[in-house]
């Protein structure tokens, strides 16, 4: 029987910059009694990677530039904030007063850059937010790699985010770095039990994998922020989370 | 440890008008030794759902309206196509040569209307096509009852289509049709670990239920069409997949 497993990892410690993600996972793995295998996959929490990236900005070190301050003319956000998710974007894609749409340097399209003060330690010195990792593909492979070395199997990785959608209310998780497996599968001339061509044509199943995993890490205090996901990934090893960004001149909603 | 499981329902079985989807889930899980319990939920590929209420249509019964001609004017789609999608929606969003977006009578915008020409049976007698339940979320509350009834127990039910996305490439599984569940959960108030109010307000956690379905479901030929999925559902047992649908006057891409 096709079976899939995710098992949540829980932790209650705060991960600090510098700290190493895989040591930990494998700490919480001891303690669990799971032990990762060939053809699982390990699924991060956003948060966790952008701490141990070091990536906490405190608000009050944070000057908002001219068009910042024009931003929050529309919005009527924090301008220090929209400063951040001006320098963490290459376009803004809507503003409205109720919410800031980007286009993520990544390329992701998401609300507020992805910059979140929930979750993120204040230690009495003003009110501080968590940015995205500078480039979460790079991120993915640096885990994927220090993950070879810790298990000695291939452990592909996927840092995962709650973002909103057009269209659809509420967030899921979604792939936004991955390494190691392939984030989109190509189905095109596949065929279907009656021998006719598949019209879908390509699955984002490492999006399937990070919104699967959401279902573990729940979002608030649970303090799940690594899923180990098992009989999700397929023979194939290489890909990462740019391959799921349609490209702003092929996207109808720009 | 918080752990989810997905059993993957396999058979080779065509499923036809009028058949009782339940007791054949009942028979597929009695094959592979899946006992259904509570907490458990059902996902069913909204191609069962289809075939099992006569959704399937010839196309050489369909006479292309004029704003269907005219769709074809744009696109070059097969007028007889063109027409369905037109009857199936409420407004056409985007339409190019190479995609016709559409909000469908149930509010969900999308690709072709969710009209399907793969994994349709043809019967020797021109093409044939499968459109969407006429009301998903009415098909899943009369596919819960009828579980309540085969199993003893409350399992809520999900119909799983395969989506295309604003800005992402690839398909992800997503809830078009729910009941037995809460399938927009609502954060906003909960604090986080530092006393710290989410940010996140609503979760799609349907969607994300779905998405995880299809990482078993797969897409061509293996005949998984229900997945069983344990670990996911919370103690609330009222919702419908029209929750997660945000009202075009909600919309920033119209």
């Amino acid at each position: 029987m096709r079976h899939v497993q995710l098992f949540g990892l829980a932790s209650q410690r705060e991960i600090r910059a510098g700290d190493d993600l895989v040591g930990w996972v494998r700490e919480m793995c001891a303690e669990e009694g799971v032990q990762p295998m060939e053809g699982d996959a390990l699924v991060f929490a956003q948060k966790v990677v952008s701490k141990a990236e070091g990536r906490v900005v405190r608000l009050d070190t944070v000057t908002p530039s001219a068009k910042a301050q024009e931003l929050f003319t529309q919005t009527g956000k924090d301008a220090r904030l929209l400063e951040l998710m001006l320098s963490e974007s290459s376009a803004v894609v809507r503003a409205t007063p109720h919410v800031v749409i980007v286009r993520h340097h990544t390329g992701v399209v998401l609300a507020n850059a992805g910059i979140d003060r929930s979750n993120v330690q204040q230690e009495g010195a003003g009110e501080s937010v968590l940015l995205w990792p500078i480039d979460p593909d790079a991120s993915a492979r640096r885990l994927h790699v220090a993950a070879f070395d810790a298990f000695g199997v291939h452990l592909p990785v996927i840092i995962n985010d709650s973002l909103g959608r057009a269209w659809r209310r509420g967030t899921i998780g979604t792939a936004i770095g991955a390494a190691g497996l392939p984030c989109l599968l190509d189905l095109r001339g596949r065929e279907d039990r009656h021998g006719f061509k598949l019209q879908t044509t390509e699955v984002g199943s490492a999006d399937e994998i990070a919104a699967a995993a959401s279902l573990v890490m729940g979002q608030a205090s649970e303090g799940i922020a690594v899923v180990l996901a098992r009989g999700v990934v397929s023979a194939e090893r290489y890909g990462c989370a740019a391959d799921l960004i349609r490209s702003p001149q092929e996207d109808l909603f720009p």
